[in-house]
């Protein structure tokens, strides 16, 4: 094994899409890979911005966002979004895209985007050059295309994209390998003691 | 768009292999999906666990952890590594994979796995039914066959797989379909202020 030094190698990252209001009622969107899954119950999200942009100022004023998750149909438009501030650019306009307002919370979500998820701030947690928000979901929601005959989400129509810190590009998902709690059993003694599941 | 409740709907999400000691030095080893980058300097990850697993207990004792990325080649083991507990199993015996002690850190990393982070603990965030620890990284090791010409890691060889929270599923990473802070372009103005490209 060889070392790199001390770098932050997370693959996949999601590529997630954070939509605000600043003081004035404007609405910004703002490209995220640095999140994920923090807590099932209550249902939290930790999404990390830096001080310095338009997007963790409207958050600690508004103390909610929304995530809106591009899928590889956006992948031009989600990059823009991580390019330019939101100090100086509607970045709804420039991209076309719409804000809608959250059911929930106060911020906007992406109207053409495939899913979306409502998130009050519980947390913030000052790490470093990045602040961490904790975003409890009040709601999610999704494109009805999206769902399979059961009503659950197929990912390939969800079809979202994965950010790859090194050397630094957006990935779509490829197929699916295994099912959860399942193809681990190869190695299970039969009288082994299973968790739930839950992660 | 379709309401589905207050559910952490993030795609994709990372499977990362936790290792830890026990206070005896037994090593263990747990899969974790809720975890994501959570700083670039200092450069720090969050991994979320539930109290009532033993790797919850090894890091609130040790206050340190490695993360091992599996590929594509190790997804059965890396499922199995969820559904039991290293309280009453011996994971690595029962995979034949090796524990390795970290170099910098008090924690066993997956011999054979191609990508490892050694992390320190400097913050514990309880948000509910999971604890989340953010772990500064001390050191990325990886896998000399997953370097390119540059010495920059080549995704497809390191080959990772992702999580999807609904269906419940491991998914392989398709091919590049963007680099970032290039496709965005398109979007820009000539004259737009654009930023470092920083999460």
């Amino acid at each position: 094994m060889k070392s790199l030094g001390a770098k932050t190698l997370v693959y996949p990252a999601p590529v997630l899409v954070v939509g605000s209001y600043d003081a004035a009622g404007r609405p910004n969107a703002m490209t995220a890979a640095w999140a994920g899954v923090a807590c099932s119950k209550p249902p939290c999200v930790s999404v990390s911005l830096r001080a310095a942009t338009a997007s963790h100022r409207n958050i600690m004023t508004r103390r909610a966002f929304t995530i809106s998750l591009p899928g590889r149909d956006h992948v031009a438009q989600a990059d823009y979004f991580g390019m330019v501030s939101g100090r100086d650019t509607d970045k709804f306009a420039a991209t076309g895209l719409t804000p809608v307002a959250a059911e929930f919370v106060d911020a906007p979500y992406v109207g053409e985007f495939r899913l979306v998820l409502e998130c009050q701030v519980v947390a913030v947690h000052e790490l470093g050059l990045h602040t961490q928000f904790v975003g409890e979901v009040k709601d999610a929601k999704v494109d009805e295309s999206c769902l399979d005959h059961r009503g659950w989400i197929d990912v390939a129509k969800l079809d979202p994209i994965a950010w790859a810190i090194e050397p630094g590009g957006y990935f779509a998902l490829g197929p699916l390998i295994g099912k959860g709690q399942s193809i681990g059993r190869a190695f299970a003694a039969p009288e082994a003691h299973t968790e739930t599941g839950q992660f």
